[in-house]
């Protein structure tokens, strides 16, 4: 009975029903953030603060409603998608992912976030910066591996999201191109079989973070998923890894309003 | 004295008869849960509050009551059990093991547990995700042992449960199959003696976690548990293990209304 | 003065005199369980909540009478040694030994004090569980070492303890059980011209914590315990030793009244 | 609207127009500090206080303005410069670099911020002190090599600014003179492409930290940045470093004023 | 002003002319305590409660004035020297360096501290005991060499301290005594020409903390002290050190009364 009051109250400020603002704001061409090189992803993760437990419902309203203008304020700009972490990692209860041209415009929404009402429930967790760069594809792969490789991974609604940040070895680094190449072409067909369920994404973070990848997953058969990484622990690349996690963020993807609904609750 | 009026007050709520909610739903079928492959398996650890402490017996019993709730709705379609870790371990005070067909099924249990009245006072200690295969018996064993491999193990109520999550490092992946075989058999033969007490579990846990394993360990004898644990460590095995334990969760596992009496006083 | 008022109010609530309670109890065979084997031992340290500083003397005493009152309870069952680790480690401010037959019964104690009005001033800060075995001299020494081994040790009252837990790496394990009787014939050959002065405990944890071994010392010369450490650090068996403290305690043993005192005023 | 809200205030008091206290004052020489060897670095970053999310704008003008006063009042003799880190770090806030002649004169400065009204908003979050050294530029370049070294980087304002703390092994510092020379000169080399858009200074740490260097860098261009790191992770020298961040300070630089402007929203 | 107002009322109650108890207490043997082997060296760092940030002269002064007595009293009996480390590091604001001939009258007057009224604001972080012995010199330096490290070193008063604890590996102590000597020679003679503007003291931990070493040093000259740190790097010996620092403390020594000055305002 509490979860249909929520709903009740969500739809009558606009939140369920998504009018809030939207007409007015023209987005970032999504899109391209997400496929282009050059842009900055960022992963932001907060926890909620004790005192979140135990306000009454319309504070917690309020305090949504302010984080929702300043998401959807922010996406002119940039691209942000929302994960809920709680239930299933012990680092966090949400992650935002966000995608800007310069780290500075993501800088820009996190600090109207932590500054809105909405800031005082929420204890950073952890930010991780890398950046999107052109997918050098291995040379040497037949066309219709290329073309697999090319073809967009599937999934349903509300797919599971894993984020795995990676540090390589000084041994790494040092080796020549060359081998670095081979091996990451072993590291490539280990992971063929699994690109049509497991959708993935690449951040170079050398400098921007105590990492230098931030690799990213989504699926909805976190089975096949859990397949991959066990291929991809058994190719030699893997034996230059000195960090794989640590943390290990694993989530289900959200829109805002589910996400609202969810922490409203 | 204050202990008998905990229990007065309980039978009262309906807390110690268990008749709260039970018929009108149906249970999951734990059985199949705890023993198929495929079945998510996740170790949800949290500490108390220290407000936890200082609250008076009916604001607890009201707490729990909404805990004992949601618990058993959500037992419909997932299989929960619980441990006291308090007293035995430092790292939590209570221990919630979770199969479910799907982690999202365990993400809305652990989100409404924390949306309820009682998740105020838990504080998450760590969550480890892992997935149960099916049980690859190493081939050339005798058809005795592979017999008593099969055999249930026994224990009396109430029996100590052990968590102890493992990574295995790249050495390890980096291994034909048939040497990481022949291991596995050095392995299995060494936990043989033990496996009338002592009960185990695997899961497996790569890139769910920041593990690649989580092994689940019950016993009314713990010196025959500890004797196991010592031959493991001396099969050639061992020596590509990176991670053992950090932590190791030792607790006294607990129907959910034992749990509740513990936690009520 | 202040110290003063507080004996004065010790003595009257009968603190000091010991006359609570010991008349109806049976107290548990302390002598057969400090020493027999197949005996957990567990050692849990508890740092001061900092309300504690700010509450006043009225109300220190009546939590600690409460605490008294949980130790004297299960002190018919098990064995409850005391120490103030304040001012010496900065890991707890206090430190029980208990020994017991059984962990659950470890268990109840520690859950009944954290469950008692003291319980809202502890904050745990670490449990470490492990199991006494029979001593297994190594042959070959002569007669007379093996009786100098088998004298007791000698201490003044209120001595240091101090308590250091061990975890040996994967090597140590795997070697052949004859080279680890040879090195464990050293080290206890180093640790012999120290055996009258300072008391020694070994406690066997594998499996029921992260650690192999605890070890535990008790001295009123702390200059032959430091030599003790640095002749076991120069031995063979040392350099197998993966952990060697972290935490290590240090604190002075004290009966119940004499800890109740320090931490009255 | 709020927005708007702080900026008139902000004016009233002056803290825009930056009024407050400069005529009266006369400022440190800043080139000078920042130029010269000998002069001490010290990075202090803190993390805001849970409160201050909760305080009205009058309050936190008040604080805001304390700090101005503290920061001006201590540019008499020492540089001061700030940084953002918020939305980009998740180890702080805000950072300070200060450059003072001795040590003392910083700790003057942060025992003062910590006493000031503002003090209980700032939780420390990392201190580390370095000192600068004349640079020993590589013999053995062409001119045009030490020219180009010798010219001044540019970037835009408000540029990016990143704190990298290294450790070198034991193994760097037994080799000897001539090949850690070598090392450095391939380290310069594949630096020198990324002088012209990220400027960079070098603080000796040795004894002053659980460091040996401090490496800071500002840009306009994190490609650049990015670009730069992921070249010196590929010479030899750094296969000897122990410690490459941990943490990594990523934040933008900002004026006393800008810095204000931003917190006080 | 403020800074004014609390000198004059620290001269009120006597804080500052250091008239209070001085005459009716003898005082221990200070340079005996500092310069006798056998004598007992503990490092007892603490941070400030946030709480102190927000309470009003007159608590301050009171809380400091419990502070000065408890000081004042022990040192009949133990050396207490004082240092500030806010503003140089992040590990805590303030030490205490406590000398005695039993480490059980450190901990009386740490408890005693920790129980005073300025004991609310202490949060513990850290202590690190360890124990003088006689300084074996290496044998085989020159007479002039032996002289000057038997010279006293000089600095001018509030010199800087610095404290760095060091754990060496297992290799080194299985080295045989000749190997160990001729090392420490090289270190020795490393560091001899700082001895006169870096003071030394050296207390060996093995067993009463996870340490072997705590090495202290005194300087007016930060300059000197960073050389001789790299100098000591660079010896053979360091490359058997596994823990060097972690914390390093860096503070400035204050008497009593500055100390209480700087921490009233």
């Amino acid at each position: 009975m509490i979860q249909r009051r929520v709903i009740v109250v969500l739809a009558f400020v606009g939140l369920l029903t998504g009018v809030w603002g939207s007409p007015a704001h023209t987005a970032a061409d999504r899109d391209k953030l997400l496929s282009e090189p050059g842009v900055y992803g960022t992963f932001a993760a907060f926890g909620l603060a004790e005192d979140w437990a135990k306000q009454d419902l319309p504070t917690r309203i309020a305090h949504l409603t302010a984080m929702k203008g300043v998401v959807e304020q922010h996406r002119e700009k940039i691209a942000i998608d929302l994960y809920l972490l709680r239930g299933l990692s012990d680092h966090a209860d949400i992650l935002f992912r966000i995608h800007a041209a310069e780290l500075r415009d993501t800088q820009k929404f996190l600090v109207d976030l932590q500054n809105s009402l909405m800031g005082r429930n929420l204890k950073g967790a952890g930010i991780m910066n890398g950046m999107a760069k052109k997918a050098n594809y291995v040379p040497g792969f037949p066309d219709q591996v290329k073309a697999d490789l090319k073809a967009a991974s599937e999934h349903g609604p509300n797919p599971y999201a894993i984020v795995i940040p990676i540090r390589k070895n000084a041994e790494w680094w040092a080796l020549d191109q060359e081998k670095r190449a081979a091996m990451m072409k072993e590291h490539t067909e280990a992971a063929l079989p699994y690109h049509k369920t497991v959708k993935r994404k690449l951040y170079h973070s050398s400098g921007l973070d105590d990492l230098d990848f931030i690799t990213y997953f989504e699926t909805s058969k976190l089975e096949d998923f859990h397949s991959l990484i066990l291929s991809l622990e058994r190719v030699k690349e893997f034996q230059y890894t000195r960090r794989f996690g640590h943390p290990t963020l694993l989530g289900t993807m959200k829109s805002l309003d589910e996400l609202i609904e969810t922490l409203a609750q």
